[in-house]
Parts: C-alpha cells; sequence; structure tokens
C-alpha cells in the first residue's frame, strides 16, 4: 500500500476500534444494570434495559457497515483482514450480550411482580463475573493480549460452575415450593442467560486468541455452546 | 476485474456455496438425529451425535478460512463482499447449530437413564419445524430467495409458540410430580435447546432478507436473542 494510504487505512483501523469498545462499553453497561435490577428485584430498571436495547441494534449496524466499507476500500489481506473480521464477529457478540440483558430483564420484570421466597441464590457474583470476563475480552482484544483471553476462557468454567449450583437450589426448591413454581423457573432462566452471556464472552476472547495465534482454539473440548 | 480472474472468482464463489450447503446438510442430518434421539429416547444415538460434533467443527474452520482467502486474494466489492461476510457469519450459526444438537444430545442421555414419566409433550412437531426452518433459510440463500427466508422469520414465532405450551404443561408436570424434578428440568432445558436452534435458523433467513434488501431486519420488533 502507498504510504499515504496505509496511513488512511491506520486511521480507519483506529475508527473501528474506537467503536467496538463504545459499543463494549454500551453492552457492559447493561449488563451491569441487568446484574442490578436481579439483585434488587427492580423493575423499573429492567424495563429501562428493554426499552433502550435499539440503542446497541443500532450501533452494532453502524459497525458492521463501517468494517464493510474498510474491507471495499482498502481490500486488507493477512493480519489486516483477519482483524476486521474478528471485529464483525465481536459486534455480533456483544449484541447478542445486550439480548440476554433484555432477556434477563424480561425475567426481573416477571419475578418482581410474583409472590417471592426469602433471596436463596445470590446471583450477584454470577453478574460480577460475567462484567469482569466482557471488560477483560475486550481489553484483550486492543491490547491483542493472549494471557488475558485465556484468562477469560477459564472463568468461564468458573460461571458454568456457579449455574450448576443454582440448578441444584432452584431443583430443591421448587421439590418444597411447587406452588411458587413460576417464579422459580424464572429464576432458574435466569442463571441460564448469565451463563450465555458469559459464553458470548468467552466467545470473544476465543476470537481474540485466534487472532493471536492465527490457530484455531475455537472448538478446543473446553468450550461448547 | 479482468476476465480470467473474474472467471476465477466465480469459481471460487460456486466453491464457497457448496462448502456452506454441505456443512447445512451435515447440520441438519445432526437435528434429525437429536428429534429421533428426544422421541425414543435414545442413548445410544446421542452419544453418537456427541461424538462427531467435531466433524461439524472441523468444516466450520474450513469454510471461514476458504472466505479469507478468497477476500485476501480476490479482494471482492459490493454485492460479492457482503455475500462472503454473510457466509462467515451463516458458517457460525451453522455451527451453533450443531452444538444445539449436542446439547439436547447430552439432555437425552440425562433423561434415558432417570424414572420417566409417560410421554406427556410431543417434541416431534418442534424439532421437525426446526428442522424445515434449517432447510428453507439455506435454500433461500442459494437461490436468494426472499420469501422463503420471510418464511422462516414466521415460522419462528410458532416454535416460540410450542415452546411457550412446553413449559406450561412441564411446570404443572412439576407441580404434580416432584420427585421427578431432575427428568422434567431436562425435558424444559431440551425445548429452550430446540428454541435456540430454530433462533439460528432465523439468524440465517434474516441474514438472507439483508443480504437480497441491503437493508437491516436483524433488529425488527418480531426477534431477539
Amino acid at each position: 500500500m502507498e504510504k499515504r494510504i496505509r496511513k488512511h487505512f491506520s486511521r480507519e483501523l483506529e475508527k473501528i476500534k474506537k467503536l467496538i469498545l463504545s459499543l463494549g462499553t454500551m453492552v457492559e453497561e447493561r449488563v451491569r444494570m441487568a446484574t442490578k435490577a436481579i439483585e434488587s428485584n427492580d423493575a423499573v430498571l429492567a424495563q429501562r434495559i428493554i426499552k433502550s436495547d435499539y440503542e446497541v441494534d443500532e450501533m452494532e449496524v453502524d459497525i458492521e457497515e463501517e468494517c464493510l466499507k474498510v474491507l471495499a476500500l482498502h481490500q486488507p489481506v493477512a493480519v489486516d483482514l483477519r482483524f476486521i473480521i474478528a471485529v464483525i464477529k465481536i459486534n455480533n457478540e456483544l449484541e447478542r450480550i445486550g439480548d440476554q440483558a433484555v432477556n434477563i430483564a424480561e425475567r426481573v420484570g416477571v419475578t418482581a411482580k410474583s409472590d417471592q421466597l426469602e433471596m436463596f441464590f445470590d446471583y450477584s457474583a454470577m453478574g460480577e463475573k460475567a462484567q469482569d470476563m466482557l471488560k477483560l475480552s475486550l481489553d484483550a482484544l486492543v491490547k491483542m493480549d493472549y494471557d488475558q483471553a485465556f484468562k477469560v476462557v477459564m472463568m468461564d468454567d468458573e460461571v458454568d460452575a456457579i449455574k450448576e449450583q443454582a440448578y441444584d437450589r432452584i431443583k430443591k426448591a421448587i421439590a418444597e415450593h411447587p406452588d411458587k413454581i413460576g417464579y422459580l423457573i424464572n429464576l432458574l432462566l435466569i442463571s441460564r442467560h448469565l451463563e450465555r452471556l458469559a459464553d458470548h464472552a468467552t466467545n470473544i476472547a476465543e476470537e481474540v486468541i485466534y487472532l493471536i495465534e492465527g490457530e484455531i482454539v475455537r472448538h478446543a473440548a473446553y468450550e461448547r455452546d
């Protein structure tokens, strides 16, 4: 590439990096709000998450358009091409994390109305871990930091373990309080949404590892779904 | 593009189309097997799905590599560029449909061992609809058929409705048979996996619509998750 065009391309890459980080920050905030909504059974906060999801959707569309524009104009190869394809995929994951925040908010909307049991499962650890994973995975992308990305993959096992604990406790609670079944199944699904949210963060981290290694770890034994 | 290179590019595009259809056929077969495993509570068949998932994973990796190669070599723009990016995303969705077949197989592995209730929910309708959606969405991609793709999006509502029915029945069954809670929660999760499977098929169809319209329908009101 000619020097002037190369410089222009670098600027475009910087712009894409900034955009994907902005979306990351926006989505992180949704996850924080969703975790808080679960903890405080806050239907109003839940409604705010649902109502503002379009912002995430719009930003995802803009970022994909920007990536396509850069691909068409600069026709990058090798590392640069892989980077932009990775951003397109990560963009998709971020939008889905936003969707999971909405799914959680919808469940909270239901549980907030129901007759509840004493808080018997604390989702804050799971929610915070998912937030950390998201933060770390995006940070790993920007710094191209292998260790950080790998840490996210490991953290996913911890989230899965907490989900299993939640399942066990909720199953027992259902057996003891069959009248509260609707409420309890909503709690069960909340833990599932948090788990999937962490899965999407793991997908981002694996995309970063793939980018760094130029090697596929997406399908290693520890990962699925 | 020079004529000879253009011809070469057309051949590459045809190759990519064939590859994504092969993966589609492979994944379709997994969905068919998973539906059958649910119906017949067949742990052996379930095990076969789990054991052969690596084939789907490997093929996904090959297809992405092929797409990256074509992007780097031919540097397509406009419609061709969008098509290849769509294939990369659809490829990802197909691999995740394969994962859902594995998730279902794992649940069947558990339910097959448990003390069961008389079959009180027939998953075959849901499984067949999901298979049809997958078939239609890939067919829509090859033919660039808007109507067919749109049909898939509509079918997703039907799958969601069946899932809601399943939830209601399972909730009632849990209240009546609290001792069978483990088994019943597995059934609940099977319906959730089938629903997500249909969601991935819907994502493929929406990618096709997007490709045809050059317009974003991914975030229309009917869709999320």
